[in-house]
């Protein structure tokens, strides 16, 4: 019915791996409830025109159609999702009327991408959303609480295994304000400029803002001057202005980021830091901008980026005003589970007991065993063929099952810890594995 | 960026409902882990050459192409995999040297059709399946754990007010044998008949048996009589042998299901019923198929479908035989919370307690209650803004928050149960909600 097809840049992962997903995704879900942020799912597909910038769509995108549609379909056609950005603006203002604002959601999907696969960049990845979006305002705290979230989500990640986190944050009104205030006029020129500075590095990005954005010698000094400002703390902005600049918009971003850093150091000492060469390449962001380096790896790039933007959606009466981020969890499972494997399932299934099968005539007994042990809590399975016993303990083996459970009608229940050897009289309706065995433990390799 | 453009067939759900999809979800995983199944994600675009049939790509396929591509991918067009079982196979033989068999696995995702929408039919939807996959060969018994295993999943699924399920199962052996006794050759043709029965009524059956299967009135009359027959333990066996057809298919078949609705009717009496007018469309099953109805629902058809088939896949050398289930989520969800709600949340966010802001300069006070809530794991949210506590309050009323904590310089700490009003003083490092109320409850309505 099927014969092997592997397509590039579409990453499926071993039982074991899955296994380490799954726990991160639970480790992120489970934080973002604690904070309040409410699950949703949005399709896959969105219409094209969503989907376009501009009205340019992306090469990125796929587009979908019906292979045999009868053309009732080509009047709108359609394309899978490239973030989960547009798709909930898109579920924000179809439901607005019936969701409470502030609203606070995430969401953790597969995204499409039609980009040429490479390290840590797929074409089908898995990301995880949260995002706060009011009804025409929202409160500055939130630029503070969103980056606070992802830095306790990766915490908890750390009990996997996961390497510590840097989230870095700038705003976009700073880089703006300054960039006025040294006399250049085309914002996105400078953006793009800078976004490119670890990538190409200084000089470039000098010839780059002659080239684009107009600038001098003395614009270009001062904008690499601001873009290698950096700091743990709200010690950023005396720099800032030891380079003499002043602009209103500078000031209200300087002020925003300020108590951005302040407001972080007091929750989460020495979480997020000021790095003011984050500029992010899209173009919605107003406010707060963020990016995530996993420390020791900042070569695989930001694992988790996001910010401020003053117009989420808008319909013709309203605007929804929000500030997000977005984790990669593909990008990171790539690193964790990748060629230099960080972490790893102890073992590739569920399962913490094998029940025996003495003949297939005692099926019934062992099935009776493991629905005991299930009843309370304990993954079970059971021997696929009344085989030699030493042939069902290499079937628990091989997929690492720490304990095989023996009922004989002479000897009574017997269990054993195959990694230790010890066996002893157990009784399925009392015996219980210890903690640490129910379910499968993801660990640091 | 971005405007309503709601899709039909699509659905989502809003975030109460979302809850429900969700625990619907973890009471699946959780049933399928316990009895050892591991978990499985595979790509959502499979080449549009694994999802031909017989080289036939059936309509209902989304083709999916880069917009911009630029022909290199034309060499292997792409489709959305329109069921889990494909992929699977596929997933099965690409990385059968590193799986072990036999393999029992589950996965949980959306599929697409590109059917016409009708009631409790979409174009893209959430399906659970669990397999069994062999290699070279299975063990029949497998034939019984899959149906209880989904039995069990729904037994828990009840918790939450889900109505109780019938599976009904049948054994292709048991049809094709009967059909040859009878004389009838063309075994496809009976089966696409019998499978209408329910749509189309008996008579309009027996003149397609005429026209497609090339039945007399006895050979017509024979296999509607045994398609009338169902029985919720091993006697349906009696009843066909009463017809007086033999042949050493049918005895094979018979003895097959007899040995399931036993070990079923041992292991969990009265869930798995024998009812011989079973057919399933799908052509490859080889052995035991599967419906299941939602009882008082019927009409929603059937909520968990699937069989044994010797040949899941197959390479040069090895052939994996299978047997599983596909649940269907969305259709599932469709009745819970459609036009006729079943149930419901008790709050459309995850959240327990609002932490009331008295003024923005401290926030940092109502911050610090929340992170010892969360540190102890109760969801806990922060007003958005420090207005009247009223407005407050109508903030956690809104969603369904049933805590509001206030923590005042002067009076101390205090929360009230905003159903009840009762407000009484408590220690943000000690209190508890009642265990019932830490997350949302999903109930019958």
């Amino acid at each position: 019915m099927a014969r092997a097809a592997s397509l590039s840049g579409f990453p499926e992962w071993l039982p074991a791996d899955r296994i380490v997903e799954e726990r991160v995704i639970d480790l992120l879900k489970h934080t973002f409830e604690l904070h309040g942020f409410a699950a949703v799912s949005t399709r896959a597909l969105e219409p094209l025109s969503a989907l376009a910038k501009d009205g340019e769509i992306d090469k990125e995108v796929f587009a979908v159609s019906r292979l045999h549609g009868d053309g009732t379909d080509a009047k709108n056609p359609l394309g899978l999702h490239f973030d989960l950005t547009v798709p909930f603006a898109r579920y924000v203002v179809e439901n607005a009327g019936r969701l409470s604002f502030p609203f606070k959601r995430y969401q953790i999907q597969p995204v499409w991408r039609g980009e040429r696969p490479q390290d840590g960049r797929f074409r089908e990845f898995v990301q995880a959303d949260i995002d706060v979006v009011g009804e025409d305002a929202l409160a500055e705290h939130f630029e503070v609480e969103v980056p606070l979230v992802m830095a306790e989500a990766f915490g908890r990640l750390s009990e996997l295994g996961v390497p510590p986190v840097r989230i870095l944050a700038n705003d976009r009104r700073l880089i703006e304000g300054f960039a006025r205030g040294v006399g250049l006029t085309d914002i996105a020129a400078v953006l793009r400029g800078i976004d490119k500075l670890d990538k190409i590095g200084e000089e470039k990005v000098a010839e780059l803002l002659a080239a684009e954005a107009g600038a001098d010698a003395r614009q270009q000094e001062l904008c690499l001057a601001l873009a290698r400002i950096e700091s743990p703390d709200a010690s950023f902005a005396d720099e800032v202005r030891a380079l003499g600049v002043s602009h209103p918009l500078l000031d209200e971003g300087l002020g925003s980021l300020t108590r951005l850093l302040e407001a972080a150091h007091r929750r989460a000492p020495g979480t997020v830091w000021a790095q003011l060469k984050i500029a992010r390449g899209l173009d919605y962001y107003t406010g707060a901008v963020y990016e995530t380096q996993l420390v020791g790896h900042e070569d695989l790039g930001s694992v988790a980026s996001g910010g401020r933007y003053d117009a989420l959606a808008s319909t013709g009466k309203r605007t929804y005003p929000g500030v997000g981020m977005s984790l990669g969890v593909s990008r990171l499972m790539s690193r964790l589970v990748g060629a230099d494997r960080m972490v790893e399932s102890t073992r590739s299934v569920p399962t913490a007991v094998l029940v025996a099968v003495s003949t297939e005539a005692d099926r019934p007994a062992s099935d009776a065993v493991a629905a005991a042990l299930r009843a309370r809590g304990i993954p079970t399975d059971v021997a696929p063929a009344a085989a030699k016993f030493g042939k069902q303990i290499r079937y628990a083996d091989r997929r690492g099952i720490p304990f095989v459970w023996f009922c004989d009608g002479e000897t009574g229940h017997e269990v054993k810890d195959i990694r230790s050897g010890e066996q002893t009289g157990a009784d399925p309706d009392v015996w219980t594995p210890p903690a640490d065995d129910v379910w499968p433990r993801v660990e640091r390799v």
